[in-house]
């Protein structure tokens, strides 16, 4: 049908790119392709081994950013068998946080002759941790200074975010600080590239640049942290800010170029993975908690109500939609933890027995988990592997088995494990609940959606029906839906998400035994959290003495 | 040297029987023979078919014992080129409490026709725990009354024990339960055998028959328990007692038939393998700990004081040795969870490598955990996935893995399992040290020695000295000793153990950076476990859970 139009969506994820090409009248997608990021992640030394990167870094290439429009977008609008005259926006989304170094003009730093063998000049990726002594930093004066917005980050800002990244430039390369004319989100800097102007998003403004109420942290805050910080916002943070789902542009012609796209249609504001993923879902109405499960899980829920949740990421307003507080929370291990346990836990046999029947290990321990009814392993566990990020904050923490014996299987195990994430859930849902902001449906995007035993546990577990996410491209489907409302195509995003996202409702609905049965577990469960999230310092004094020991000091 | 003497000991244990002769002037072994019982330990139906047993159900067939007389006594003694002339006694060892219900003339009740259907006249090994109930009732009805012997046995008489199984006969199969005129141990079940007449051990008698002071539990006692238990002592299991070392009488015709031994020679009173084994490690002075560790850990100890260590085994007058209070304390999985976690929690590449390296899994895991510094993993275990004998004394404790991480390998839990095991020594040493008993030096015999690094960590981990004793067949030297003993060839067993037995001293000793490493994770487990072990009930809920379900019931 000729008259159809298009957007497409592009997601920025941690190794490549994705784009998608929609169909605006009902979300349809048409096609998707793929491009890896020519450098990765550059964990050990920069390109052309002009540096050597310390322990816990994470950089990029910006350049590859740009590839992903050069190749993934003219590939799916080719596969898509389209005429590109009919698209009409491109929208994106990204890791976040992801941070840029630019020149007034947009030029990465690390773009510069001058700079190209300075770790500090790239892109630093959201899971760059090495900023933690600069995040210390931050909190313990805030904490100090009693700043009114901490409580809206759970009390602590994370080492991940915009704050600590340009502190660690400052305490280590103050060239390259002083050479930074924007310190800029990867998901702004990539619509920058498309439209040919810098506007900066509501989300991650919101999120992780510690925005709130139109304010940032004051100068007065940034010179107790350290003086020479004192002008950092002003300096080289602030900007105008964009609504979700709002034009940031036009598409210059040389991203046209770039695209095959056509020149001048809308550009959406940027956008970030998750939170772009509740479009997609058609979950923008408040009671509805989205789980974006992959290797950690991030929830997002919208509420008309502002509420003080402990131990949330962040609370923004119109941080996944203009007009509503989002909130986000997040389990830093879950597929991660299942992956661990498969590699390092799982004997032999199993793995010969996966492979006579053809299945993956996952898949493998997943059939005979799920011939287990609740409760029968006797276990409980913590899922704390990679620390805990909701309702604790706190990556000192790790994962605990509770009940072996010597029957214990490693079916048992990974069973527990999957239930430890479904209790990390509830343990978020009802947080929620408790701090008075409701929660009606979970709903569930994400890789892990595939694991249906998974799913059904996690139903009965945190006791909520349990939507699922179609789309196997959300965060791009999410994207198309912002630029389908950047290009005037709907009012606005809920609008477009009810014509082009969508969830399955009621995918998997509580068992009524099984609810019960996990109220009992959830209770013991519950008991493990306190004692060793919150009662005593036995994990950290453990991380302690390990990192002693790594450190080549005695226990 | 034709003028040297001999003596055969015997130890019976769960699956085989081992013989082995030893030169009495120096403790010397010449020779052994192992002999495997032809039904090894009856678990599913009875020799024949004839009946299908319950869960946690364990027998024996006692004339499996005699075999071993007739095949592995004259095997060693053939193997050892000496002229059995020359042998001046027998003694035994048997696993503790195996029960053999038997006729007036020593006759098993299997052994009758009418019976041999009837799974109560079979011998209960030590490990038929079903008579769990019987177990229960004896410790509430205890309890209640304040029985003065309660103490000494931690507080709990044990499923594994005689009057649980003898009243567990007596709910099942009255009828059996009136055809026993005597409830032997099989450890003096088989010097009837070999003698001729029935001599009750003091060590059985005291560990097992509950003992105390000379007396038995009460008559009033035993009919709160079940009135048609009253009589069970005087008709059923009082006998006089031989003490250990003691001559129970001379070798029959028959028995000499079997062995091949001189008719006439000395057998001893009967013994325990783990008890015999003190003799074996010439450790019978006040003192020594000696641990016997193989799939689980049995603690002997002598002291010249009494008194009462709470969550001990059993302390008993001339237990260990005549004129000594002998302690017993136990932790019930050791070997077995280092094999239960080899069997199913390690991964598929460390079964190909330690292949390549022509290694067992347990080697070569102990081989990568043994470059690991104290404290590197970060972890640390609770040992209780058999629950937990000192000083709990609860059966429904599991296993607990604190601290796991994304980077937690199979090799970083083994050692921390290691290390559990001899944290949960070290727990019983300051139990004794607390309640007055002296321990200066930790005495280990059994599989587990060949395990260098496992003997370092308890070294270190302990704090104390670590001997060991070199005989691979301790305790049958044990038995040999007090045979040689009962020949008259020594004045007692500790003079004769000081001639025949014997440890390697300082075999290992602390380091002390390891020792005060260790003392920072020791403190993390006493945490643990006063938190799981006394702390709350989870684990008890747990297994209630796990049960509830197994038999069918929601959780």
């Amino acid at each position: 049908m000729s008259h159809d139009k298009y957007t497409v969506g592009v997601d920025f994820g941690t190794l490549s790119g994705r784009a998608v090409v929609i169909r605006v009248r009902d979300g349809h997608q048409l096609a998707v392709a793929e491009h890896a990021y020519r450098h990765g992640v550059v964990t050990d030394t920069l390109p052309g081994d002009t540096a050597q990167l310390p322990p816990q870094w994470a950089l990029q290439v910006p350049a590859d950013y740009v590839e992903v429009l050069r190749t993934a977008v003219p590939q799916a609008v080719a596969t898509a068998g389209i005429d590109p005259a009919d698209v009409i926006g491109i929208g994106t989304d990204f890791t976040s946080c992801t941070m840029v170094p630019v020149r007034g003009d947009g030029t990465p730093l690390c773009e510069l002759t001058e700079f190209v063998d300075r770790p500090h000049a790239y892109a630093k990726l959201w899971r760059h941790h090495s900023p933690q002594p600069q995040a210390d930093r931050i909190n313990a004066v805030a904490a100090r200074r009693g700043e009114s917005w901490l409580p809206r980050y759970g009390g602590l800002i994370s080492s991940e975010w915009e704050f600590a990244k340009a502190l660690e430039i400052l305490d280590e390369d103050p060239q390259i600080y002083d050479a930074i004319d924007h310190f800029v989100e990867g998901a702004d800097w990539i619509v920058w590239q498309l439209c040919g102007s810098y506007v900066r998003n509501a989300c991650s403004a919101g999120y992780k640049g510690i925005r709130q109420d139109g304010r940032y942290p004051t100068r007065e805050f940034l010179a107790e942290v350290r003086p020479g910080f004192a002008d950092f916002v002003t300096d080289k943070l602030d900007h105008p800010i964009g609504q979700l789902g709002d034009r940031a542009g036009a598409l210059t012609a040389q991203a046209a170029q770039w695209t095959g796209l056509p020149q001048g249609i809308a550009v959406a504001v940027g956008n970030v993975d998750a939170h772009v993923t509740v479009a997609a879902a058609d979950a923008l109405q408040p009671g509805r908690l989205v789980a974006i499960m992959g290797t950690s899980t991030c929830h997002v829920l919208n509420s008309t109500e502002l509420r003080e949740v402990p131990g949330m990421c962040g609370v923004v307003d119109g941080g996944i939609s203009e007009g509503m507080w989002g909130y986000e929370a997040g389990q830093s291990g879950v597929g991660d933890i299942f992956g661990w346990f498969v590699d390092n836990c799982v004997p032999e046999s199993h793995h010969i027995e996966a492979r006579r029947r053809g299945l993956s290990v996952h898949e493998h321990l997943t059939d005979l988990a799920s011939r287990q009814r609740v409760g029968q392993h006797g276990l409980v566990a913590l899922d704390w592997h990679s620390g805990n990020r909701s309702v604790l904050v706190d990556h000192e923490l790790s994962g605990v088995m509770i009940g072996q014996t010597l029957q214990t299987t490693c079916v048992d195990m990974y069973r527990a494990l999957l239930e430890a994430t479904a209790f990390g859930t509830r343990m978020i849902v009802e947080t929620f609940v408790a701090s008075g902001v409701a929660v009606e449906e979970l709903v569930v995007a994400g890789g892990l959606l595939k694991n249906a035993l998974l799913m059904q546990i996690y139903a009965d577990a945190v006791g909520l029906p349990l939507s699922i996410v179609p789309s196997t491209q959300a965060p791009a489907l999410g994207a198309a839906i912002h630029a389908a409302t950047a290009a005037g195509a709907f009012g606005d995003v809920p609008e477009a998400a009810a014509q082009m996202g969508g969830r399955v409702r009621d995918a998997y609905t509580p068992i009524p035994e099984n609810v019960a049965a996990y109220d009992r577990l959830y209770h013991e469960y519950v008991a493990a959290y306190e004692w060793f999230g919150r009662g005593n310092d036995m994990m950290r004094r453990l991380r302690r003495i390990d990192t002693r020991v790594a450190l080549g000091a005695q226990a």
